[in-house]
Protein backbone atom coordinates (compact mmCIF):
# COMPACT_ATOMS: atom_id res chain seq x y z
CA UNK A 1 0.00 0.00 0.00
CA UNK A 2 2.63 2.33 0.78
CA UNK A 3 4.24 2.11 -2.35
CA UNK A 4 1.17 1.95 -4.34
CA UNK A 5 0.50 6.06 -2.81
CA UNK A 6 3.72 6.93 -3.25
CA UNK A 7 3.30 5.79 -6.88
CA UNK A 8 0.25 7.80 -7.23
CA UNK A 9 1.57 10.75 -5.34
CA UNK A 10 4.49 11.37 -7.35
CA UNK A 11 2.78 11.00 -10.69
CA UNK A 12 0.31 13.82 -9.29
CA UNK A 13 3.02 16.10 -7.77
CA UNK A 14 5.21 15.41 -10.78
CA UNK A 15 2.17 16.54 -13.06
CA UNK A 16 0.57 19.08 -11.80
CA UNK A 17 3.14 20.53 -9.10
CA UNK A 18 2.95 20.03 -4.96
CA UNK A 19 1.03 23.30 -3.74
CA UNK A 20 -2.03 21.96 -5.90
CA UNK A 21 -2.42 18.71 -5.03
CA UNK A 22 -4.00 17.56 -1.57
CA UNK A 23 -3.87 13.79 0.40
CA UNK A 24 -7.65 14.35 -0.45
CA UNK A 25 -7.03 13.93 -4.28
CA UNK A 26 -4.14 11.30 -3.83
CA UNK A 27 -6.69 9.13 -1.80
CA UNK A 28 -9.46 10.01 -4.46
CA UNK A 29 -7.17 8.72 -7.12
CA UNK A 30 -6.42 5.59 -6.00
CA UNK A 31 -9.51 4.90 -4.78
CA UNK A 32 -8.80 4.82 -0.85
CA UNK A 33 -9.65 6.59 1.99
CA UNK A 34 -7.68 9.50 3.52
CA UNK A 35 -7.45 7.68 6.40
CA UNK A 36 -5.51 5.11 4.92
CA UNK A 37 -2.73 7.45 3.53
CA UNK A 38 -2.59 8.78 7.05
CA UNK A 39 -2.04 5.19 8.50
CA UNK A 40 1.12 5.16 6.07
CA UNK A 41 2.60 8.99 6.23
CA UNK A 42 1.91 11.42 8.87
CA UNK A 43 1.72 13.89 7.01
CA UNK A 44 1.59 15.85 3.46
CA UNK A 45 5.55 16.22 4.10
CA UNK A 46 6.82 12.98 4.87
CA UNK A 47 4.59 11.53 2.10
CA UNK A 48 6.89 14.16 -0.36
CA UNK A 49 9.77 13.40 0.78
CA UNK A 50 9.18 9.11 0.58
CA UNK A 51 8.05 10.38 -2.94
CA UNK A 52 11.57 12.49 -3.48
CA UNK A 53 14.03 9.44 -2.23
CA UNK A 54 11.81 7.06 -4.24
CA UNK A 55 13.10 9.49 -7.18
CA UNK A 56 16.17 10.02 -6.40
CA UNK A 57 16.70 5.99 -5.69
CA UNK A 58 15.18 5.08 -9.27
CA UNK A 59 17.39 8.08 -11.01
CA UNK A 60 20.41 6.35 -9.26
CA UNK A 61 19.67 3.07 -10.88
CA UNK A 62 19.22 4.54 -13.81
CA UNK A 63 22.58 6.54 -14.12
CA UNK A 64 24.66 3.44 -13.08
CA UNK A 65 22.31 1.34 -15.55
CA UNK A 66 23.94 4.09 -18.35
CA UNK A 67 27.34 3.72 -17.47
CA UNK A 68 27.14 0.27 -17.41
CA UNK A 69 26.04 -0.35 -20.76
CA UNK A 70 28.04 2.15 -22.72
CA UNK A 71 31.12 1.78 -24.31
CA UNK A 72 32.52 5.09 -23.58
CA UNK A 73 32.01 9.02 -21.30
CA UNK A 74 30.60 10.31 -24.29
CA UNK A 75 28.21 7.77 -25.24
CA UNK A 76 27.20 7.77 -21.72
CA UNK A 77 26.62 11.26 -21.52
CA UNK A 78 24.63 11.54 -24.61
CA UNK A 79 22.21 8.72 -23.30
CA UNK A 80 22.06 10.85 -19.55
CA UNK A 81 21.64 13.89 -21.75
CA UNK A 82 18.45 12.43 -23.47
CA UNK A 83 16.94 10.60 -20.65
CA UNK A 84 17.25 13.72 -18.52
CA UNK A 85 15.31 15.78 -21.27
CA UNK A 86 12.58 13.35 -21.35
CA UNK A 87 12.22 12.98 -17.34
CA UNK A 88 12.49 17.43 -17.46
CA UNK A 89 9.68 17.28 -20.44
CA UNK A 90 7.17 15.16 -18.13
CA UNK A 91 7.72 17.81 -14.96
CA UNK A 92 5.53 20.65 -14.19
CA UNK A 93 8.21 23.54 -13.81
CA UNK A 94 5.38 24.33 -10.36
CA UNK A 95 7.31 21.33 -8.98
CA UNK A 96 10.62 23.00 -8.68
CA UNK A 97 9.16 25.93 -7.31
CA UNK A 98 6.55 24.52 -4.86
CA UNK A 99 9.37 22.36 -3.45
CA UNK A 100 12.33 25.24 -2.96
CA UNK A 101 9.08 27.83 -1.48
CA UNK A 102 7.12 25.32 0.51
CA UNK A 103 9.70 22.50 1.38
CA UNK A 104 12.93 24.06 1.86
CA UNK A 105 13.97 21.63 4.34
CA UNK A 106 13.01 18.69 2.01
CA UNK A 107 14.84 20.86 -0.91
CA UNK A 108 18.04 21.33 1.02
CA UNK A 109 18.88 18.20 2.68
CA UNK A 110 17.70 16.31 -1.11
CA UNK A 111 20.57 18.49 -2.81
CA UNK A 112 23.47 17.88 0.23
CA UNK A 113 22.43 14.26 0.76
CA UNK A 114 23.16 14.38 -3.17
CA UNK A 115 26.06 16.49 -3.24
CA UNK A 116 28.52 14.47 -2.41
CA UNK A 117 27.82 11.07 -4.07
CA UNK A 118 27.01 13.01 -7.08
CA UNK A 119 30.61 14.71 -6.86
CA UNK A 120 32.09 11.28 -6.51
CA UNK A 121 29.63 9.76 -9.61
CA UNK A 122 31.32 12.55 -11.81
CA UNK A 123 34.99 12.90 -10.17
CA UNK A 124 34.63 8.69 -11.55
CA UNK A 125 33.36 9.87 -15.06
CA UNK A 126 35.86 12.16 -15.79
CA UNK A 127 38.71 10.14 -14.86
CA UNK A 128 37.32 7.16 -17.25
CA UNK A 129 36.96 9.81 -20.06
CA UNK A 130 40.31 11.23 -19.26
CA UNK A 131 41.75 7.28 -19.54
CA UNK A 132 39.69 6.94 -22.74
CA UNK A 133 41.46 9.88 -24.07
CA UNK A 134 38.06 11.92 -24.75
CA UNK A 135 38.29 14.27 -21.88
CA UNK A 136 41.17 16.52 -21.36
CA UNK A 137 44.24 15.40 -19.30
CA UNK A 138 45.00 19.08 -18.39
CA UNK A 139 41.94 19.41 -15.90
CA UNK A 140 41.85 19.91 -12.55
CA UNK A 141 38.96 16.73 -11.97
CA UNK A 142 37.57 18.52 -8.36
CA UNK A 143 36.83 21.49 -9.70
CA UNK A 144 35.34 20.65 -12.56
CA UNK A 145 33.38 18.20 -11.07
CA UNK A 146 32.01 21.00 -8.07
CA UNK A 147 31.67 23.14 -10.97
CA UNK A 148 29.04 20.43 -12.93
CA UNK A 149 27.37 20.11 -9.72
CA UNK A 150 26.97 23.70 -9.33
CA UNK A 151 25.99 24.44 -12.50
CA UNK A 152 22.83 21.83 -12.61
CA UNK A 153 21.85 23.27 -8.97
CA UNK A 154 21.40 26.82 -11.30
CA UNK A 155 18.63 24.83 -13.36
CA UNK A 156 15.69 24.89 -10.48
CA UNK A 157 17.18 28.52 -8.97
CA UNK A 158 14.58 30.69 -9.53
CA UNK A 159 16.59 33.95 -9.04
CA UNK A 160 18.73 33.19 -11.58
CA UNK A 161 16.26 31.44 -14.61
CA UNK A 162 13.05 32.80 -13.26
CA UNK A 163 10.73 29.87 -15.12
CA UNK A 164 8.89 32.73 -16.83
CA UNK A 165 11.43 33.79 -18.93
CA UNK A 166 13.50 30.61 -19.71
CA UNK A 167 12.45 26.56 -19.93
CA UNK A 168 14.35 24.02 -17.64
CA UNK A 169 14.67 22.25 -21.31
CA UNK A 170 16.50 25.15 -22.62
CA UNK A 171 19.06 25.83 -19.65
CA UNK A 172 19.75 21.94 -19.20
CA UNK A 173 20.70 21.94 -22.76
CA UNK A 174 22.91 24.93 -23.12
CA UNK A 175 24.55 23.82 -19.32
CA UNK A 176 25.17 20.08 -20.42
CA UNK A 177 26.48 20.89 -24.52
CA UNK A 178 28.52 23.50 -23.18
CA UNK A 179 30.32 21.26 -20.23
CA UNK A 180 30.82 18.57 -22.46
CA UNK A 181 32.71 20.69 -24.93
CA UNK A 182 34.55 22.29 -22.78
CA UNK A 183 36.31 19.23 -21.26
CA UNK A 184 36.60 17.14 -24.39
CA UNK A 185 40.00 16.55 -26.42
CA UNK A 186 39.73 16.98 -30.29
CA UNK A 187 38.82 13.33 -30.51
CA UNK A 188 35.97 13.76 -28.18
CA UNK A 189 34.91 16.49 -30.12
CA UNK A 190 34.42 14.59 -33.13
CA UNK A 191 32.27 11.99 -30.99
CA UNK A 192 30.02 15.11 -29.78
CA UNK A 193 29.72 16.93 -33.05
CA UNK A 194 27.91 13.09 -34.27
CA UNK A 195 25.60 13.00 -31.34
CA UNK A 196 24.89 16.89 -31.95
CA UNK A 197 23.98 16.53 -35.69
CA UNK B 1 43.71 63.25 0.25
CA UNK B 2 41.02 61.29 -0.44
CA UNK B 3 42.56 59.26 -3.01
CA UNK B 4 45.90 58.84 -1.54
CA UNK B 5 44.06 57.34 1.28
CA UNK B 6 41.92 55.07 -0.86
CA UNK B 7 45.24 54.02 -2.48
CA UNK B 8 47.03 53.16 -0.10
CA UNK B 9 44.27 50.99 2.28
CA UNK B 10 43.31 49.54 -1.60
CA UNK B 11 46.80 48.31 -1.38
CA UNK B 12 46.75 46.86 2.23
CA UNK B 13 43.61 45.46 1.87
CA UNK B 14 44.46 43.60 -1.10
CA UNK B 15 47.99 42.19 0.61
CA UNK B 16 46.90 41.70 3.83
CA UNK B 17 43.05 40.94 4.04
CA UNK B 18 40.69 42.87 5.64
CA UNK B 19 40.49 42.27 9.04
CA UNK B 20 44.38 42.66 9.80
CA UNK B 21 44.38 45.72 8.62
CA UNK B 22 43.40 49.03 11.18
CA UNK B 23 42.62 52.69 10.57
CA UNK B 24 46.10 53.02 12.97
CA UNK B 25 47.94 51.27 9.96
CA UNK B 26 46.81 53.19 6.82
CA UNK B 27 47.72 56.68 8.59
CA UNK B 28 51.07 55.11 9.45
CA UNK B 29 51.60 54.15 6.52
CA UNK B 30 50.96 57.55 4.73
CA UNK B 31 52.47 59.71 7.31
CA UNK B 32 49.09 61.26 8.69
CA UNK B 33 47.15 61.49 11.54
CA UNK B 34 44.27 58.91 11.92
CA UNK B 35 42.25 62.42 12.66
CA UNK B 36 43.06 62.85 8.92
CA UNK B 37 41.74 59.42 7.77
CA UNK B 38 38.36 59.92 9.65
CA UNK B 39 38.08 63.74 8.60
CA UNK B 40 37.22 61.67 4.73
CA UNK B 41 35.90 58.63 5.99
CA UNK B 42 33.74 58.22 9.20
CA UNK B 43 34.71 54.49 9.57
CA UNK B 44 36.63 51.38 8.45
CA UNK B 45 33.36 50.13 6.38
CA UNK B 46 33.14 53.76 4.19
CA UNK B 47 36.51 53.37 3.42
CA UNK B 48 36.67 50.07 2.37
CA UNK B 49 33.56 50.19 0.40
CA UNK B 50 35.26 53.73 -1.32
CA UNK B 51 38.07 51.31 -2.25
CA UNK B 52 35.64 48.69 -3.69
CA UNK B 53 34.00 51.43 -5.92
CA UNK B 54 37.65 52.33 -7.11
CA UNK B 55 38.77 48.54 -7.91
CA UNK B 56 35.62 48.28 -9.85
CA UNK B 57 35.80 51.55 -11.80
CA UNK B 58 40.03 50.31 -12.73
CA UNK B 59 38.55 47.21 -13.70
CA UNK B 60 35.65 48.26 -16.03
CA UNK B 61 38.37 51.09 -17.69
CA UNK B 62 40.94 47.90 -18.34
CA UNK B 63 38.16 45.84 -19.48
CA UNK B 64 36.57 47.89 -21.97
CA UNK B 65 40.09 48.86 -22.87
CA UNK B 66 40.91 45.19 -24.11
CA UNK B 67 37.66 44.56 -26.05
CA UNK B 68 38.73 47.84 -27.90
CA UNK B 69 41.98 47.07 -28.55
CA UNK B 70 41.09 43.14 -29.73
CA UNK B 71 40.95 41.91 -33.59
CA UNK B 72 38.64 39.51 -31.80
CA UNK B 73 36.85 38.06 -29.07
CA UNK B 74 39.18 35.11 -28.66
CA UNK B 75 41.76 37.61 -28.29
CA UNK B 76 40.08 39.64 -26.06
CA UNK B 77 39.40 37.12 -23.79
CA UNK B 78 43.05 35.83 -23.41
CA UNK B 79 44.31 39.12 -22.29
CA UNK B 80 41.22 39.27 -19.98
CA UNK B 81 42.52 35.77 -18.92
CA UNK B 82 46.43 37.00 -18.64
CA UNK B 83 45.01 40.01 -17.01
CA UNK B 84 43.13 38.39 -14.14
CA UNK B 85 45.40 35.96 -13.55
CA UNK B 86 48.43 38.69 -12.65
CA UNK B 87 45.31 40.60 -10.94
CA UNK B 88 44.46 37.15 -8.78
CA UNK B 89 47.77 36.74 -8.00
CA UNK B 90 48.73 40.10 -6.53
CA UNK B 91 44.96 39.40 -3.97
CA UNK B 92 45.59 37.50 -0.64
CA UNK B 93 42.46 35.02 -0.11
CA UNK B 94 42.12 36.61 3.29
CA UNK B 95 40.26 39.87 1.22
CA UNK B 96 37.56 37.66 -0.26
CA UNK B 97 37.09 35.77 2.87
CA UNK B 98 37.40 39.13 5.32
CA UNK B 99 34.76 40.74 3.01
CA UNK B 100 32.24 38.22 2.73
CA UNK B 101 32.53 37.05 6.63
CA UNK B 102 32.90 40.72 7.83
CA UNK B 103 31.31 42.95 5.51
CA UNK B 104 28.57 40.48 3.45
CA UNK B 105 26.50 43.65 2.87
CA UNK B 106 29.62 45.45 1.06
CA UNK B 107 29.73 42.08 -0.93
CA UNK B 108 26.22 41.82 -1.63
CA UNK B 109 25.91 44.93 -3.35
CA UNK B 110 29.01 45.32 -5.03
CA UNK B 111 27.86 42.05 -6.54
CA UNK B 112 24.60 43.21 -7.61
CA UNK B 113 25.13 46.36 -8.56
CA UNK B 114 28.03 44.46 -11.25
CA UNK B 115 25.66 41.86 -12.50
CA UNK B 116 23.36 43.69 -14.77
CA UNK B 117 26.33 45.49 -16.25
CA UNK B 118 28.53 42.35 -16.52
CA UNK B 119 25.57 40.57 -17.62
CA UNK B 120 25.06 43.35 -21.04
CA UNK B 121 29.29 42.99 -21.57
CA UNK B 122 28.97 39.37 -21.45
CA UNK B 123 26.00 39.10 -23.89
CA UNK B 124 27.41 41.95 -26.52
CA UNK B 125 31.03 39.61 -26.45
CA UNK B 126 29.03 36.48 -27.31
CA UNK B 127 26.88 38.25 -29.87
CA UNK B 128 30.14 39.11 -31.36
CA UNK B 129 31.75 36.40 -30.77
CA UNK B 130 29.39 34.27 -32.95
CA UNK B 131 29.07 37.14 -35.56
CA UNK B 132 33.13 36.78 -35.87
CA UNK B 133 32.20 32.75 -36.65
CA UNK B 134 34.24 32.18 -33.43
CA UNK B 135 31.17 31.29 -30.79
CA UNK B 136 28.63 28.88 -31.90
CA UNK B 137 25.12 30.07 -33.13
CA UNK B 138 23.11 27.69 -31.33
CA UNK B 139 24.16 28.79 -28.16
CA UNK B 140 21.70 30.72 -26.18
CA UNK B 141 23.22 33.67 -25.40
CA UNK B 142 21.36 34.89 -22.20
CA UNK B 143 21.56 31.54 -20.51
CA UNK B 144 24.84 31.27 -21.35
CA UNK B 145 26.05 34.61 -19.84
CA UNK B 146 24.43 34.18 -16.84
CA UNK B 147 25.55 30.97 -16.44
CA UNK B 148 29.34 32.46 -17.12
CA UNK B 149 28.32 35.52 -14.23
CA UNK B 150 27.81 32.34 -11.34
CA UNK B 151 30.83 30.62 -12.45
CA UNK B 152 32.63 33.01 -11.61
CA UNK B 153 30.74 34.01 -8.48
CA UNK B 154 31.80 30.33 -7.88
CA UNK B 155 35.53 31.80 -7.41
CA UNK B 156 35.70 33.11 -4.25
CA UNK B 157 32.15 30.69 -2.79
CA UNK B 158 34.16 29.44 0.35
CA UNK B 159 31.46 26.88 0.51
CA UNK B 160 32.08 25.59 -2.68
CA UNK B 161 36.27 25.89 -2.99
CA UNK B 162 37.05 26.66 0.17
CA UNK B 163 40.68 28.16 -0.15
CA UNK B 164 42.27 25.50 2.19
CA UNK B 165 41.93 22.88 -0.78
CA UNK B 166 41.63 24.84 -4.03
CA UNK B 167 43.88 28.04 -5.29
CA UNK B 168 41.50 30.74 -6.59
CA UNK B 169 44.24 30.99 -9.36
CA UNK B 170 43.50 26.99 -10.76
CA UNK B 171 39.62 27.43 -10.26
CA UNK B 172 39.52 30.94 -12.41
CA UNK B 173 41.61 29.03 -14.98
CA UNK B 174 39.80 25.95 -15.34
CA UNK B 175 36.09 27.97 -15.28
CA UNK B 176 37.28 30.21 -17.72
CA UNK B 177 39.00 27.77 -20.18
CA UNK B 178 36.26 25.42 -20.04
CA UNK B 179 34.01 27.86 -20.52
CA UNK B 180 35.58 29.33 -23.80
CA UNK B 181 35.87 25.82 -25.10
CA UNK B 182 32.43 24.81 -24.45
CA UNK B 183 31.11 27.66 -26.76
CA UNK B 184 33.96 28.14 -29.60
CA UNK B 185 33.10 26.88 -33.14
CA UNK B 186 35.71 25.41 -34.88
CA UNK B 187 37.84 28.22 -36.45
CA UNK B 188 37.73 29.49 -32.30
CA UNK B 189 38.71 26.33 -30.99
CA UNK B 190 41.96 26.42 -33.63
CA UNK B 191 42.95 30.00 -31.96
CA UNK B 192 42.13 28.55 -28.73
CA UNK B 193 44.71 25.66 -29.17
CA UNK B 194 46.98 28.33 -30.06
CA UNK B 195 46.38 30.38 -27.39
CA UNK B 196 47.10 27.43 -24.62
CA UNK B 197 50.02 26.48 -26.24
Amino acid sequence: MKERIITEARQLFVNYGIRSITMDMVADNLGISKRTIYENFENKKRLLKSCIDAAMNEQRIINEEIIRNSSNVIDATFVFIKNSMITLKRINPSFFFDIQKYYPEIWNTTIQKNDERNFNRIVSLLNQGISEGLFREDINVEIIARLNLEQFKLLSNQEIFPETKYSMLEIFENIIINFVRGIVTKRGLEMVDTYCN
